[in-house]
């Protein structure tokens, strides 16, 4: 519904993806294409998700953009080129809207989970940037190499259920995009607790860590080349035939791999804190008392473990989550996302071996797997009919 | 002076050892033969050694051993297999003293450290008990392959100043011996700092966390056959060169590959904590400050920092550490060993940016670079005529 020089508002969510292959390494810094394919969960979008609106007008006099309320640099950076990619891929279309290409655009965009908190932010913002600016220029198909020049790991957001980032073999990356291997509904029985930690610990940025780790880690070319590929094939397959067991173990050894080649980096970089070993531990003694994967856990560059399980089992370890991390003043507002019903079993607490850390964890999100992004009616945008934010930060 | 039945009462220290290029994984269990070659630096016995007395006996009824005070069990597990070990040597011997290998033995052996803070207390006593026996029985040459068979690391142990174990190529052993790249002497300037820290976490015994390693990190294989070998030829240059820069930098990407490796296993073997992490963040920043390697850093099994460093910084290094990681209300008591010489320097602190950890080190230890096992007098015994010990804990 553009008229002759301005564009409709187009508002879009998008949500976080998990990943369970990990991307670490790019082989090519300037198009972000990876050393390696990488595997992920896309998340229900009801818990989690970054809101985007976007409109581009004749009379803009530059482009312009608001991150949670405050508006950032849109001329330099990420955003700057992944805002490039779009438009050039725009302006090839032969079909599309009627809004052109030189216009500025005017972009607004939140976060329903705070962004420090170090839950794949900019995966979702991305990913929901891309979505919302391809609608608004009417481009189809594949946008998954759009996000990735945003970030990485947003390829893997524009597409719901269970996601694989194919790392390509092109120079130019085009054929490093991401496809969908099931969508959600496939495994309706897959459940995640999202277990956010007290963390005020200074981290290296993922991009500056995965740099160093390219640059300094004799390991990591080792695990590109010969522990993912056999990995990916495997997992792929657990998830087609819903072999929880084997997306566990995978889960597991994949995470502490991962973080094994940040650790073989110069300076080392140091995610996980005293809180995620001791919940990885947790959930190998859960696993090793009933004699087979109940739970699995993965680490991002954060200490936030995200743990994937069954839905039978979320009332047990969401309990013992509580009883060994959570303040002990820790009200109904430890859970969150979700209900659960807490289920507490004696002859568990009494077999584990974990020092409880009170306080170690600041909440949890119950969530399960979801699909991509969504289009929005009008009535949910951002931006007012003049392009300029609704709510901004005072 | 062994007469037909009794054999005299023989006393050793043997110093402990720290390896800069580490020693993670058994290619034979049993044979305790290793992975890759290692590199120690043996630290001065002043400080820190183990103290065994032994003696032989017909009238003994067993053999048996008294440790720190407290006896222990002689006949089986690896104390057995070491003392058998020698046994055999001694009874292939053309030459040596008259002290029969069928009679049993006493020994008694104390650390004049702390056993539990994990400072390599088993390699300094399986070396020192091999020592003395080796002297009761008479057995001369190489006796690192004996000290092997009680504890892979020990057999660095009877040796001084910098030394390499082989890890050998024959199925049997014989060639896995440790050899003296250079004396104590050859790098006068060299200082160790031993930073002990506050622990009480639960951590997996270095023999089962290597034997985990082994059979799940696929990071493992790699890193004995393609990242240790020119780090070896690299640093045992570095010795002979005495280039600091090179030791340091190898020693520090050797530590964090060793702690990669053991992240990397499953379950993930987690010894550093907090404050060795920010240990090991606050020598980064001091060499990133002096712009040249002024320490360098080096974690076994345990949260203890091992910081080697020339003389000249002694002071500033020791300085930082107390500034960071002393308790508030530390005393003098905080450095131990050699005496040292507190330096501040106001613009370097300045620029540091590590979150201080009151209490993180419990004490500091100033030691240097040492020579091997040495036979004491008889004076110095621990067991009494009898073959009793002097002093037992009651």
């Amino acid at each position: 519904m553009s008229d002759d020089s301005s564009a409709p508002i187009i508002t879009c969510t998008a949500p976080v993806n998990i990943a369970v292959i990990k991307y670490w390494g790019k082989r090519d810094e300037s198009l972000i294409l990876p050393v390696n394919d990488s595997v992920s969960v896309t998340l229900s979008s009801e818990q989690m998700h970054a809101k985007t609106s976007v409109t581009a007008n004749a009379n803009f006099s530059c482009d312009r953009i608001w991150l949670n309320g405050k508006e950032e640099p849109a001329t330099s950076g990420r955003l700057a080129s992944c805002l490039a990619s779009v438009r050039q891929a725009a302006s090839c279309l032969k079909t599309g809207t009627q809004v052109s290409t030189s216009w500025c655009v005017h972009i607004c965009s939140e976060n329903n989970f705070p962004t420090a908190a170090g839950l794949a932010s900019s995966a979702a913002g991305y990913a929901c940037l891309v979505s919302a600016l391809c609608k608004l220029y009417g481009i189809q198909g594949d946008i998954s190499a759009l996000a990735r020049r945003g970030s990485g790991s947003a390829c893997r957001s524009v597409l719901g259920g269970f996601v694989r980032w194919h790392m390509g073999n092109m120079d130019d990356g085009t054929d490093s995009i991401a496809t969908q291997l099931r969508p959600a509904s496939h495994w309706p029985g897959m459940r995640v607790l999202i277990c956010v930690a007290s963390d005020t610990q200074k981290k290296t940025s993922s991009s500056v860590g995965m740099k160093n780790s390219v640059k300094t880690s004799e390991l990591l070319k080792y695990r590109a080349e010969y522990s993912v590929p056999p990995r990916t094939d495997t997992i792929v397959k657990a998830i087609e035939e819903r072999d929880f067991q084997t997306f566990a173990d995978i889960t597991i050894r994949d995470s502490n791999q991962f973080h094994a080649i940040c650790q073989d980096t110069y300076p080392p970089c140091v995610y996980m804190n005293p809180t995620s070993h001791s919940v990885s531990s947790l959930v190998h003694q859960i696993n090793d008392h009933f004699g087979e994967k109940v739970a699995c856990y993965t680490f991002d560059a954060g200490p936030n473990a995200c743990i994937f399980l069954l839905e039978k089992y979320v009332g047990l370890v969401a309990s013992l989550l509580k009883h060994f991390f959570s303040e002990d003043s820790a009200s109904a507002e430890f859970f969150r996302g979700n209900a659960l019903e807490l289920e507490s079993r004696k002859e568990l607490l009494e077999a584990l071996d974990i020092t409880p850390i009170s306080g170690g964890l600041k909440y949890v999100i119950h969530t399960c797997p979801g699909e991509g992004p969504e289009v929005l009616g009008e009535e949910e945008a951002l931006l007012d009919k003049n392009g300029m934010p609704k709510n901004l930060k005072v």
